[in-house]
């Protein structure tokens, strides 16, 4: 394993190596190390996903965005691309450092993962940056993606809680207004685990139910 | 006041305009509002900041990276530069928001800075919107720079102290090792208020002071 693996697992070829020799660089092993590189590499790659996100998921509002991106970038999920890159084992470190198995430390795989995306930013701009974030995180975004293929959100939501166990949510009309031929139905869903109540207004009780089953997912999603 | 004038003083032109109206439509007025372009454009522009300074304060380290941004970004700074470009006329308010002054609320102002920054991204990508980005920051930018031209730390922090009426760096050698002829220094730098310790090392005295003092200089100027 060596970098010319790394950059054909990223798909992205670096005009200037010695970026990403110091990407790969930990700060017990020698200057220039990683750590300035890590700054810039974690606002690209907020970016990149935010990005990703927004044009992934039309319907979600900016507080589901967020929670959406703190699950799919953090530490864990970074570290564990990086694993699948075999990061650490491309890494220079102090020789302390090697011997305590910093290696292995999710927080510094993660940290070179990001410093290596600062790298290309550098070497060659934000665009190619955010395609190498795209297509890392295509798979999970797949995997969200498949739960909601051409299924209605109340379908949806109850698979979602028969799969784990957990009780159906319960519909109930808490309100309806206008007149008998323009009538507006508000519905509560109630699901007792995770609590979770949303609400959901139509012109039917069947389209106040799903608004209001969507919104009880997309919660649950974005609760990871 | 017309969004004309606002693309003339940002220096883009919209090739969808409808992009610009969401990020103008704060979310009492009608849907889309600019809710959504605000977590993206929030995105951009921290990316675009890190990238700046990375670029115009190559001897920072990380943390200090960090502050530098966190006292160039914040709601206070992105409410002066909305002003500055008289977004508030531009928002489109319910009108309960209007009447209670939301033109003029900080919070509003920065959130559609934010939004305007995340409409370019999606126009026309990410390079533009970090052009627009540095242009809006620059004049903060050239504040700092000047401070620090053709000055060595223990002058520049010198006259930071003095200008601000503060009582002057305390300098003391704390460690020294090696032989006589290649010896190393450890000096302090103490400031009694605002109460910074800083230690700086190197092959004389006065390199070690210099270093600490650059440190000490540093943690002033990111404080803000």
């Amino acid at each position: 394993m060596d970098s010319d693996a790394l950059c054909q697992k990223l798909g992205y070829i670096f005009s200037r190596p010695e970026l990403l020799r110091q990407a790969l660089t930990h700060r017990s092993h020698s200057l220039p190390h990683n750590e300035r590189l890590e700054f810039l590499g974690d606002s690209v790659l907020n970016c990149a996903v935010a990005a990703l996100i927004f044009r992934n998921f039309p319907n979600l509002t900016e507080g589901s965005l967020s929670r959406v991106r703190a699950n799919l970038v953090n530490q864990q999920s970074l570290a564990e691309l990086a694993q699948s890159l075999e990061l650490g084992k491309l890494i220079s470190f102090g020789e302390g450092e090697l011997k305590s198995g910093g290696d292995r430390r999710p927080s510094i795989l993660a940290d070179a993962l990001e410093a290596v995306l600062g790298a290309i930013y550098l070497d060659s701009g934000f665009a190619q940056a955010e395609k190498v974030v795209t297509a890392l995180f295509a798979p999970s975004l797949q995997d969200w993606d498949a739960q909601t293929q051409g299924k209605d959100p109340k379908t949806l939501l109850q698979e979602y809680l028969q799969s784990r166990k957990l009780a159906l949510p319960v519909y109930s009309v808490t309100a309806t207004s206008g007149e008998a031929h323009q009538q507006q139905f508000t519905v509560e869903c109630m699901i007792p685990k995770p609590d979770i109540r949303t609400v959901g207004e139509g012109p039917s009780r069947r389209s106040a139910e799903q608004e209001a089953a969507k919104r009880a997912y997309e919660q649950l999603l974005s609760q990871g």
